[in-house]
């Protein structure tokens, strides 16, 4: 009899059982086995910048816990596609790490809001504001501001005509055709370029001073001056008046903080539009300010930094003679580490640094920028010391990945390295370091300015959110990637290709429902043991893809032949028809990876989905919010002019329409918010309320009825004659109705004729007072009110 | 300098480059790495029967495929949450093992559609119907029908006595507290139900045929009869005319198989709202009828078959004596063992059989019994082994998994596992095998013979699929199951709960939006980096669980956990508001994982979702009806009252909401129409729209400079001298400015001046025109106005 393979030799004999053989797991056939280190089949492999030549097993330290900071952008302009590479392409990482491996991420990300580009931007933005402004109310004349604007443009071209005089010298020093010329032929092309967009701004505003000096009280001619050379002029406005900005002592930090903001709000318009998960924290060095500052004093404490003139620069030579390695990610020359070590770079060359190898860690700050107190005096971050201090203050002294764009291995993140190791004192901050490719467009690197970019509100208009996703699933996220017409016209076939894939089975699923499974054959034949293997095969690649390095092309790859096979089998025409379970479940599993890619609307739906509850069946988000709002605008108008039905319309939306619609609508002070539920469950709650009202409303009836009937009471007895029926008494006095004798005859006792004195005159003061409300007439209104009320 | 803990001494150093410390992954706590052989963090232990008193890892044995192999139901009749147990128990065990582990599942499910109970069934209800067709065409007397009926239920009523009278006298014969008695106690209380029954049946029947002797030709009556003992009415036709039925050799499968297909619609409905993923294969033993009559003989040409008498039974003995094990998941006592092995087992008691112990592969058809040819004669196949061929043909010679109810342990499953072993001659043909445990109302286990089931029909009309669910999530998957109100109860509260929380998150995030993200902190203090960590610590509870034999209760337990430490967090009340993006990680992350149970309606969606493309935006009716008759009613509110703010905000409803939503609304004097279309072409319309009107404005405005144009022209030439510079003439009288020579000093002609005479009288009344309008300042203000028009 045979042992099977894959299955232990000896049996594991439980508590007198049978004996049980425990099976071995076959190895994953995949590329990503192909080290000996390997141990585990379906282990993860990845790139590593830290690591050249070779991926590496992905083992986070913390069990399946992956602290993960990526360096998020500088928020001066609006974002680019080429910004989209970065974090388009870590999204797509982190859902497979989270999704697909089930790796629990803490996902960090940065924005920069506190930069030189930055501070530049909305100063010129503000002094260029300020000028015209001048201009347009005659503080300055038509003249001066053509002169002034011609100038500037002047002096613009001639830095430009400088720097390309300069280029073509350096040029005849080298070589032909060195590595440095073919540089160098590249960097003046670009000068040309800039050259002669400075002679067109100079035109342009030769032109225009021209028509304004014929007219000089014209609005429009006036402001087509200030335009024509708007960059030049903003900047020698920024030359002269710069320093004018941000308060004495860099205390104002308005304009800044407005750029920044308006800036950063469209990133993240961006990214939501691409689909991006936002991170689970996001740090801008705004709010982090105290932390950087302790965070250089701790470096400076450990003898890594040394301040001079109001800023604080790193180290170089102290850190690699500590035994630390600096340039992890960019390695330099040799020699060039020999000069550092041994200080012989000279220091005339670094100003007040001590070697020009050293970086700034706090920047004093100039007039005209905006400033932070510290303990070298008021100044700002350095570029890279941000993200040293907020990813040690989230995410602490050992990262598992930190990624970036690959044009920040240096300095930057080589910077950062050197700041964390000598912070903490370690050989390793960050255990993987993941550099997205840049996006190549018509063979360039799409750049700002390069000016061969396209915003990523651009692409989102040409291109769904979908299709540039399938664009960046189909390349490798760690290489250079293609933005061409033709690329992205092969991700839209790709996605027309999936599209038509879940029609067709949702229409087969459509013709075949669940109680018509009964009727029609399920058996398997050659076709369906084929297409099931098929569906076997896709898996397998799609995980071995995906642990080797992320290959998404490669999984794509496996889906679309999966599909194309189906399709296949679907039409093959032949057979007593299609295995719609089969096809369900190959579908159903395509959209899974679809979904876990982010290509699905609902791959980050919040709930659970459908009409199962917290969301409407099908509600339109967008018709919800539109009505909600508009309800909103209605309900405050109503307020305002004190419309009580328009009021009521609204009160009645709240509580007798929505309900059924299973949106439950809370009105607050400054608008509704509007919670989805069971239509069943709110309506239930609606009768629980109503039921209440009517409780309470009956309860106040009674009470009502109560206070009447006592009421009734008292004024029939105040409407009767008081001595009239009493048996005490044999006479009355008719006039004053005064007892005059007891029922013996007797006359009344002095104390008694007292009491019944002031009982008249307590009746008298009733009787009054009945009268004034009507007498007889009263008591009846009142009766038949009570009888109305009891009915 | 330290090395950092978890990081390996030994630093890779790749290619020149820095160094690269290995991480080492610290083990993962939690009670799946509990054994001496889990090499692997995380990895996954299951209770496996074959193994009882612990659990072992899993380990498929071809990389990550599974073969799973599930006993699906017999088709007789409606499904009840006994039957749900086992499969939407196994159902959250194929989703964590799909969608969570990422394994290949292959699910086969069969469905017994031959079987005694079926062809019982559904040749009685056969017969019943036709003696309902002959008595009511009045082939059979009323009387006859009344004795028939009578008679049947007088038998049936004797048997039942018969069977109580049985078990009474052998409980006399064991000792009282002994488990045999105990067990006929039980036993003897339900014979006394069945009696009672019978009783009722009998007495019915009497009453019903005694009205119809006063009525004989009322179909009611007579319909009255028929029902009154229907099941024993069926019986003694069955016991008479049964042989009538399926033809001469049981040929004729019709009413089988359509009383087979019938239930099995149902059961695939069930399963559907149950939200059930359906099998990969589904394999019905009626379209695997050659392959059982081929593993048959394999079988018996091993050795471990024979036949008799037309039937095929399995030779346990040649089995045992192979060195095969018998009964590995149900263990007999050693000393059976032995009289299996000794052949010790009477052959008189077996009947044809060689031994008790062996069991029918294939059974010969009795006359009214469905019946397929084969080697043996005409016949069927027995209970077992359909699952042992069909799984054979479909996975092969060795399956991963297996699974069923825990009452098929004995005697089905151990055969299952004899006749596949035998077949294949190997020692362990099914790697796993999961038992669910019972569900158990009310102290006894859900059966259709104790009459204490729901059916799933029932179920779902009181819970939802997904309250369901949660009642099944919240209980071990291989423990008796409870199904009581209070579970259900507690169940649909945490289900309130899961809503509620989903509900708050979306409130916030839409108070929140993405560009608004800029505008409010990010940073973490203590609460955020607190509520961090919970959501970690979550997540390494729900994975922990579920590597530890799918420990749903426990997953779940930190689900609620983490859910509860968000509310408090939200409503703490204190600080600089929530950190959306926290709350949204945390929200998807649950969302995730009640997807991954089956919890979310989109949980197996297919396709793209949403508006991506291949599903309409999904505008809900109700909600636009609502949305729409709410304004129709401000509208005329608005128009009632004259109030122009509120009757702008209804057309800004109508021209910039609705289009982008997909709505064109049109009002009407009686309210307004609304129509759905591509949002795309509706606003192209509005631009159109737009577009004319613009233009309509521009002709507008050029008609009216022309105009005006025309006007200044004129009157500027009314306010001139009328003969002052006409060359015909030397000299104008200066009062009157009549001309009074020609150029030559000749004196004009009598008609000339007649012409100039009336042309003075004409300028005359013009400048009287020109003079009541303002005159030249008329002029004035005409020539500005016009240049304003023109710019």
């Amino acid at each position: 009899m045979k042992v099977e393979a894959g299955l232990n030799e000896d049996g594991l004999s439980g508590n007198g059982y049978a004996k049980w053989y425990a099976p071995v797991r076959a190895r994953c056939s995949g590329s990503h086995a192909r080290d000996a280190d390997s141990g585990n089949p379906g282990e993860l492999r990845v790139n590593n910048t830290l690591v050249r030549g070779t991926t590496v097993p992905f083992a986070p330290r913390d069990g399946n816990k992956v602290l993960w900071y990526t360096c998020g952008p500088t928020v001066y302009d609006v974002a680019h596609m080429g910004h989209a590479r970065a974090y388009l392409t870590f999204d797509i990482l982190r859902r497979v790490l989270e999704d697909y491996f089930n790796y629990e991420v803490v996902y960090q990300m940065n924005i920069t809001d506190i930069d030189d580009k930055i501070i530049v931007r909305a100063r010129r933005n503000e002094l260029l504001r300020r000028f015209k402004e001048r201009a347009s109310s005659a503080k300055v004349s038509a003249a001066d501001v053509g002169e002034r604007v011609v100038d500037a443009a002047g002096k613009a071209l001639a830095r430009e005509k400088e720097k390309l005089e300069g280029l073509k010298l350096e040029l005849e020093k080298v070589p032909g055709s060195s590595k440095e010329g073919a540089l160098l032929d590249t960097a003046i092309k670009e000068q040309e370029l800039k050259l002669s967009q400075a002679e067109d701004a100079m035109a342009r505003a030769k032109a225009a001073v021209t028509e304004l000096s014929g007219d000089p009280s014209s609005p429009e001619k006036l402001q087509a001056v200030l335009e024509s050379a708007k960059d030049s002029l903003a900047e020698s406005l920024d030359a002269e008046e710069g320093h004018t900005i941000a308060g004495e002592k860099g205390e104002d930090h308005t304009i800044f903080r407005e750029h920044a903001t308006k800036f950063e709000g469209l990133f993240h318009e961006d990214m939501e539009n691409l689909g991006v998960r936002p991170p689970t924290i996001l740090t801008r060095v705004s709010e982090y300010v105290p932390q950087v500052v302790a965070y250089i004093e701790g470096i400076q404490n450990k003898g890594f930094a040394y301040e001079s003139n109001g800023s604080v620069y790193f180290d170089t030579r102290a850190f690699v003679n500590a035994g630390h390695e600096y340039r992890k990610l960019e390695p330099m020359p040799a020699s060039q580490w020999e000069d550092i070590k041994g200080g012989k770079v000279a220091a005339e060359e670094a100003g007040e640094k001590k070697s020009q190898m050293d970086f700034a860690l706090w920047k004093k700050s100039k007039q005209g920028e905006p400033a932070w107190s510290s303990p070298w005096g008021p100044g700002r971050p350095g570029w890279h010391i941000e993200c040293s201090a907020m990813a040690g203050d989230v995410l602490g002294d050992n990262l598992d990945i930190h990624a970036g764009g690959e044009d920040l291995c240096f300095p930057h993140h080589d910077n950062e390295l050197a700041q964390s190791e000598a912070f903490c004192g370690c050989k390793q901050w960050v255990n993987y370091f993941f550099h997205a490719g840049h996006l190549h467009i018509r063979g360039l690197k799409m750049s700002k300015s390069l000016k061969n970019f396209v915003t990523i509100g651009q692409a989102l208009k040409e291109h769904t959110a979908n299709q540039i996703r399938l664009l960046f699933l189909l390349q490798n996220w760690d290489r250079p990637m293609l933005y061409s017409d033709q690329m992205v016209d092969d991700a839209k076939a790709k996605e027309q290709m999936l599209k038509n894939f879940f029609g067709t089975v949702k229409g087969l699923l459509r013709e075949t429902p669940p109680n018509k499974y009964g009727g029609v054959p399920q058996n398997w034949h050659e076709d369906e043991q084929k297409l099931s293997e098929e569906l076997s095969v896709c898996k397998s690649a799609v995980h071995s893809s995906l642990c080797d390095n992320f290959d998404t092309p490669r999984a794509m790859e496996a889906i679309f032949a999966l599909v194309s096979s189906t399709n296949k089998y679907i039409n093959r025409g032949k057979g007593d028809g299609v295995r719609v379970m089969l096809l369900l479940n190959i579908a159903r599993y395509v959209s899974l990876i679809c979904r876990t890619f982010g290509l699905a609307e609902d791959s980050d739906s919040i709930g659970f989905g459908g009409s199962t509850g917290d969301s409407s069946g099908g509600a339109s988000e967008g018709l919800l919010n539109a009505f909600v709002s508009f309800r909103d605008q209605v309900r405050k108008l109503a307020r305002d002019t004190g419309n009580r039905d328009l009021l009521e319309l609204c009160d009645s939306v709240r509580d007798d329409v929505m309900p059924g619609l299973g949106v439950r609508l809370e009105d607050r002070a400054d608008g509704s918010l509007y919670k989805l539920d069971d239509p069943a469950v709110l309506l239930a709650e609606i009768a629980t309320k109503k039921k209440k009202q009517e409780e309470a409303a009956a309860a106040k009836k009674q009470k009502k009825i109560m206070r009447m009937q006592k009421d009734l009471l008292k004024w029939e007895s105040v409407s009767e004659d008081l001595f009239q029926s009493d048996e005490r008494f044999s006479k009355i006095d008719e006039e004053s109705g005064m007892p005059v004798a007891m029922a013996d005859g007797k006359p009344l006792s002095k104390s008694l004729q007292k009491a019944c004195q002031k009982a008249l005159t307590k009746r008298k003061k009733e009787r009054d007072e009945l009268d004034r409300l009507g007498g007889e007439d009263y008591i009846k209104g009142l009766r038949e009110e009570l009888e109305k009320l009891s009915m």
